[in-house]
């Protein structure tokens, strides 16, 4: 049994709730929700830890070396900004997947940049919530391959 | 009634110590009096808060949706760095204008990008404190015209 | 019962052949017959092609108007220089995914441009022929909600 | 009692004619009436100019050297363009504030660059018809405190 | 019957005269001539105006408002300079077309960009004083659909 | 008596049917049938070539070579891409001129260059189905000349 | 007997008033006292021009066209932004000398840029009201070169 | 005995024809015919291809896989826009040497890069149809060091 | 005796655990253990503080003010991010050394710009944990001039 | 009595001889025997020098430190390239003026920038031979002042 | 009999020591052994020279004019740096041929950029010391059609 | 005993004269003989090297190969302009460290880039003299790491 970490950036705590036509309906808590019985169905152990600060983002993926196998992660606004949580990622050298709810293509110019893609196992977007489902199938399949 | 929030980026707290060259003599206690009186005058009320941290400002922003009917903010530091601060105010739609003490566009290269003027409803930029009580006065002329 | 269409781009015919540390060991026919297998579980047709021309795969996009619901395509070198697939995609209005199998975000420069991306619904990059996989379970939530 | 010119570039004589999503439906002559009268109330002369010739807006600001103590001036399309006016400005060594109707940052890029922001006292963005009227207060604080 | 606007920016006043290799040996007066002859005989209205102001072009342009039905304009230099005279058209809402006698293509880097094809119908360059004369049968086209 | 080639690039056998919004609603059978008209009436002969495959249209340039007066092209996609198509143009030594249905200059950044407007005589954009029929004026025009 | 004209740009005429630490003491009139003297004593006839308006000196290079051997100018402001001076010059064929009282280069970044350089015989930059001298010197050697 | 393959990309097969000045008035025929001598003549197997097709260029390459030792590639047009065809060639493993035959240095801005030059073993620019003949001269020279 | 204070970026808490290659084995504690011991022994007050988060080490320099002589900083991430601890820096005027244990030269592009360098005395780069301790001897050498 | 040093940098021994179309047919011993006469009947003294060599020339500017009140100085090629130079020149704080014989505005892009406008008095440009007479009078006038 | 000249920029006297994994195994004492017996046995004289000075190679190219038929040049690191060679090599007129042993386009970035491609006959990259014994071939060719 | 090899490079030779607010007070001999004493008193061997010509100092570093141990170079100009010097040192593979007295990210924008820190093992900047001590120290340790 091995743990899959999800991590959510800032501002997503208010999903359901902000810009609907752009990040959908759903709420993270129902998100987690589901995410949390696939994996516990896999029979794999489950974490979801949202956070605006930076910095308890960097806390969190420095507290999982050791104790979990795999990070997907949602960067939200970080995905443009910070090093520093890019840094942690490559440090404690957990694989991880990104997912991006909107197509960030689609947006402004600054927002096709991600510091995480190019240290990334690979990256997920625009697929609303269903693109953390995916990327909960694509960490079980790279554990059972570890097994 | 109405709530306008004023909200002060990193390093505000100095002001009337760090480069008064720049910043001007001012203190940030005295500012938020002045506009305060300026506020509760006009019959609203006021609220300010100043922060080093991103994420207290994000929270904060995330916290006025519903009770709040304008923001003025000079984010400092964070004009030039902060999506996730940008994202919040986007996300909870209140209406904000954007001050600058210092003519940022006398300044470093780097100062000349902002990450909010795009989605403020305008921006005042280089007339010292004055901005922020101007910034009051347009506060005031939106939430006149609504009612 | 509605058709996906699977396409894939120049030299993704070697896919097991060419390169094996970049793009894995699984070969295209193997690949298309997991993709067929899921979507015909699942109720709907299932039509693969690929090709090393850019004008086939044009033609191919053009006829799936009318009798297509979804395509997904994995562009290959095209996602990088070809205006008349994107153009031809836009043009049936036809929703697609696009698929990477390696990480681009890792390799030369000019692969982090794609036409495709700001035009697609979402795309799934880096996760080797799992990404196909994904992307069909996409397209088929995709299609339940259309119903 | 000092004076406080006001200038306006070119187009804006069409003010509440052209395009009033944009510019708003207040005429020229209703704004410079406004200002007339918050500047003769404080006891200053008001003088207003508006022209489509960048040559008679540099001419009027070489004309107002020794007998002016304040600028305010919407450059409008000459913002982009003019360094013969910026030149002016500077050269008659007397302070100004830079006004925008329109949230020129939300528009196109070309509007992104101002000749005038890096030598005015300051600027104000994008509040319509009262970003003029803000300035007014500027300026007059300016005054006050030169005397 | 309608107005038919021909507009000339700085310098045309000089064609024939000034680089005939580059411009033709046409002069003004004869292309505005077989222009003439071509709009009266539809039953429209001929007005053509040359200038090397910018200011007078700009006049121009707002005095064609609630008169004039189509514009065709070749802006000469002011094609590359002037913002002013692409607010005035803008401005006044009449269509036009853009028409430039050399291609522009052909030459220095900075002919390359115009403030004008973003927003006009269409544009024609490189065809010589045939240009004009396909342009008007654009407006006229144009004019009859509108009927 | 002369040939005129007419060539239309990728994904233009859509027109009427792709996106009318902005390539309009006569078809390519539409349009080829009325350049006939012209041309023939003018005493040339017209030929039209439509491929979405970019060698076609370079071995169609190549083969009229020494059968054909002049060329009307449309490239479509091709027009940000083609090099080949290009070469070949200059390479055969026949003047032509580029015609575009759209106004390119108001679409993604990558529309605003071409490959062939440097090497064509001129170029026609955003007039719609008109553009073909006034690059035939100016093909005669041409023709008429070299007599 | 040949003529040789001498332009002044825009702001040109407060020269020894405006910033006398870049542009000098001498007023233009004392500048061009001293250029008519050493042309007319050379047997050369001097007229000297001024103005803040573009089209002004369009015109006035257009009307030298035939009566004048060389022009000396000093474009000012209109350096950086004039294309249709540019186009007036060329468009005459007389050969120019660009002059420049302060050394451009030491100063804003968008003052390294003219529109005039690669169109002159030659310039002289940064030498004061001696440059315009310099100027009249190697005028009269052009001159006398000629005959 | 192994084979050595050379590619020619689109408007090669005019050679002799299209712009001698810039290409030689050798045919594709001739100059094949000299490379097959030089390398029968070495005891080792010749093939050459031309096409205007990219997909027939990247077919053959693919086909080449296994039986072919050595490619010459004179890409043509497709050096400065075909991935497809870089991918082919890195796809396979075959060795290749890149030959152009005019100076593409001394020609347009847009033909200074290569997709193939970073992973060709070298590249022959500049020299004529002597560059062919000097690239077989290395291959077989590359074939004698691996026996 | 003055106090010097050595501020740790994000991540240097996993210093000897995370990527040993690239920032070598010793620990944190071990460093600043060695740092203190030379401090004290020049007769000054040491310091350190470590933190994943921006606001503190914002706080930290800040509540410097008046205490502290001199800052060593390696600001790890917040390098290339935060303008608010530059703002910190700059706000306090005590005098700093930028440290980077790794080469930052040798690696991504975006670890080449530093928001520090220009604004402190000076740096060391790529020399490991040494650099640390050749930055007190120039702290060291700094107090002892002032003195 | 001051001195005058005239140093040219690579290749300038070839005037006369190279490319004469570009540099004039006058050679370095003619031009320096004019501008001796110049500066010795001026009452100062002259000296020249002309290396290919970097070093020598930076070796030249240094030792004239004490005895020289003027440098002319053309660095042909090391203009674009060589720091060394503007080093030694900004370091012996000798004030010079730059000199081109060809006007380096009209030929390859590279040539547009120089390591020493932006520190020299000023720069005379494209007038041949002439242009080191009239930086002779320049430098004649620069000592007069002095005295 | 005609002289052809063989020039070594900086450090390759190094060849066979320095990095032979880029460079090779050979001396350069070897490779003009062979370059020699190549071009006296095409009854031409052969002279080599190499040098880390800049100025030598320049001081050699220009004693060539007049006694030399054809250069060879592998300009080592000048290739990036030296505008003094390139002016040298244009200023005498001698044909060459620009030589690289490695492949500077896999290198780093500012290795893509020479100033002597755009100005020689040709280049020959990335082939090792057969890459001299080409160009030779390319002389002797060259040589060969003059005659 | 291994000897450390100090470099200077051009223009060096003047510290402690040339712009001492820039570069410190002390003379070149004086800094030599600190690092002489600090060196041998280690027990190690001291060479210091100043030249103004690029050549000097390639020559220099060559003849360092087999019996130096380390280089402390200060590249001077050379920083950014000698790819010859660095070639030079990756050619003969000692390790080196860079030295700049002057904080040259302070200075202009050409002298924020540098070809030799990302080859070096690292790099002091802005410390002034100290800067050279600083290196010493870290040779120092190097050498005994070594042993």
């Amino acid at each position: 049994m091995s743990k899959i970490l999800v991590l959510h950036g800032p501002n997503l705590n208010l999903l359901g709730i902000r810009e609907p036509d752009m990040y959908g309906s759903e709420t993270l808590v129902g998100i987690n929700g589901q995410l949390k019985g696939k994996i516990t169905a896999a029979g794999h152990e489950f974490e979801a830890f949202q956070s605006n600060a930076e910095h308890e983002l960097v806390d969190k993926v420095q507290s999982a070396r050791g104790n979990t196998a795999f990070i997907i992660i949602n960067p939200g606004a970080f995905t443009h900004t910070s090093v520093a949580l890019r840094d942690a990622l490559t440090g404690v050298s957990i694989p991880f997947i990104e997912v991006h709810l909107s197509n960030i293509f689609k947006r402004e110019e600054f927002r096709r940049h991600s510091y995480f893609t190019d240290v990334a196992e690979g990256s997920i977007v625009g697929l609303g919530s269903l693109g953390y489902s995916l990327a909960v199938e694509a960490a079980l399949q790279h554990l059972s391959k570890k097994v």
